[in-house]
């Protein structure tokens, strides 16, 4: 999407360099950098110090760096030795090692000259794919938007709110909740978004550097404002990401999102949640029961980061010595407060019947 | 309550320098410093820099203030100096103004010889009575803890969530949300208390740093985390304060508090709101139609304040430069989500015939 009037993603390969450009987002959003990915050592720092983030963002900057590898060494110990190399960065990562064997069994069966070049296309074309799936998830988010600006006098903003990051930066391009935003702004409905600090980290900072960056109008707001907002009329819509969907639809997604849509469907406003069907998790059914939640550190509450009066990036302790705190770190919102799920496929209910309709195939993989 | 293993309240009266005493809370929580007030400018000056907050604890300090006056000129004309001057440094809080209000009707009749003993003998009575409520609250309150306490097994503690600071330094001493908790724990029944940080002032850390000061286990969690705790089985019992109860219990509160209210009704957690009797406004009955919702400062949110790592006090920026934000204060729980009101006459129903019934003669003063 658009920063200062032009177009950018948050990876892309500069022709003239050839070379990977990535934003270095551990400087968001005080301040944008472009950083040139030039060895395997910097690739692996871009993923180990969170310079990139979000899940498909991983995987394509592992495709890349998988490319640069088959550019310096062809060989299969070559390939193997990057595999691991990469992997290593961050364990946990799904995606990064779906992307890793994804290029590796590409890979293999050619011939160790036309490795790189075939690498290089794999990772524009893992790349593409992803911003392709969140384009359309933001083609069926739109008409949502459209149904609502349909019901409101001419020029009124449809108001979304929505809770994190699930934006352009941590994919390649669009992002999922933010695509149907970006989708409407750009097809001329007036929109307003609500933008949830996201405590404890704050990433209602980084949705607020992007739209306002792309000049979507927004209000940062404390994740205790929406249910107040929603009593009074203010939220027409809310939309969410999500890192992971149970087969029933249940959601799992940044801590506090249970709440929002519990004060939706209070309030009658209706909850969608945008999902790439990579994150359907097919062999999970009750959220609440079965997805352990992680508990992250105490100091990510205790102390919050941010621009000092002298511009420089420093810490503050809020609470007072040796506070104890509870961190954990993503909550499941349960299927029957989601309204529908927005998905590269169309929309469908939160339901086990919904998700199988637009996804027969992976749900019959799933069964089989 | 304890600091260090010492009793404080939050303004008292030292006998040997025949001065009043207050805690400097621009300071908390990082800092304990007690502070003697000497001139009415001092007073004005605690008042207005916020050194002391919370509508009980104005309330008496302005009655301390009036006592010095009349020790330094107990004519009328300084009398009513001293109210207007008084009064003038935070004209919306109507608890300073009751508070000078009954200094001047219970002075007035005096000869002028009697209305400084008079004047420190009311000082002493107002800040007595607020304790005397806050105390009888946290008794009702206690009962609530004990019953839970007793289906519980041996040992494992009742586990209660709070929201922003209804503690004893907002009052005089026992605070109202936190009364029923330091009685619980003085009584040797072993709690353990959520604490949510409340954004955007992050009162949760006064809050904590009260419990901790006291010796009470309790963690800091963000606001978002509570209907997590909630879902698994965390939360025995919520209770916060009020700012404004409504004549049929509608409880208007810190922002966020109706998405706690709402994450206990969807879980079975019992929500109580504890509240003095004169925060109750039988002129109003639907909080969410009738309250107007104050609107603060962006920069509340765009900006925030803790301890840098050389110990100063300093302010970060977490949103990008000029984000716009959207602040409201409070919230209104709808009184269909409020388990119960605890007063200090006793615990009742959150609605008009609940709390007519435990204030007849309030009520019937309303309709009169």
């Amino acid at each position: 999407m658009k920063v200062d009037g032009r177009h950018y993603r948050s990876l892309w390969w500069d022709h003239d360099k050839d070379a990977l450009q990535i934003i270095d987002q551990r400087w968001l959003p005080h301040d944008f950098r472009i950083q040139q990915v030039n060895t395997l050592q910097e690739f692996a720092e871009a993923i180990v110090e969170m310079r990139v983030r979000g899940a498909p963002l991983i995987g394509a900057t592992a495709a890349y760096a998988m490319a640069l590898a088959m550019r310096l060494d062809p060989s299969d110990a070559a390939m193997d030795q990057a595999w691991s190399f990469l992997n290593a960065t961050r364990p946990t990562a799904i995606n990064l090692r779906w992307a890793l064997d994804r290029c590796r069994n590409r890979l293999r069966p050619l011939a160790a000259a036309e490795r790189a070049a075939a690498a290089l296309a794999l990772a524009h074309e893992i790349a593409d794919e992803d911003v392709e799936i969140n384009r359309s998830i933001g083609a069926h988010g739109l008409e949502l938007i459209k149904q609502i600006a349909a019901q409101k006098p001419a020029g009124e903003p449809v108001r979304l709110l929505t809770h994190c990051n699930a934006g352009w930066i941590a994919t390649v391009d669009w992002g999922t909740a933010t695509s149907p935003m970006y989708q409407a702004h750009d097809a001329g409905i007036p929109i307003h978004v609500w933008v949830d600090e996201t405590r404890p980290r704050n990433q209602g900072a980084l949705t607020s550097w992007e739209l306002g960056s792309h000049g979507i109008s927004h209000s940062y707001i404390t994740d205790n404002a929406g249910g107040h907002l929603m009593q009074h009329g203010q939220v027409d819509l809310v939309i969410t990401g999500t890192d992971r969907t149970t087969r029933r639809g249940d959601v799992c997604n940044k801590i506090g999102t249970y709440l929002k849509a519990l004060a939706a469907k209070d309030n009658g406003v209706p909850f969608y949640v945008a999902l790439p069907s990579p994150t359907i998790d097919w062999t999970v059914s009750d959220g609440v029961a079965e997805i352990p939640i992680e508990e992250r550190s105490e100091r990510e509450i205790t102390h919050v980061q941010g621009k000092a009066g002298d511009g420089a990036i420093d810490v503050v302790q809020v609470t007072p010595d040796g506070t104890p705190g509870g961190n954990p770190a993503f909550d499941v919102t349960p299927n029957r407060l989601v309204t529908g799920l927005i998905t590269e496929r169309g929309i469908c209910e939160a339901t086990e019947d919904g998700l199988a309709g637009l996804f027969p195939d992976m749900a019959a993989a799933r069964s089989a």
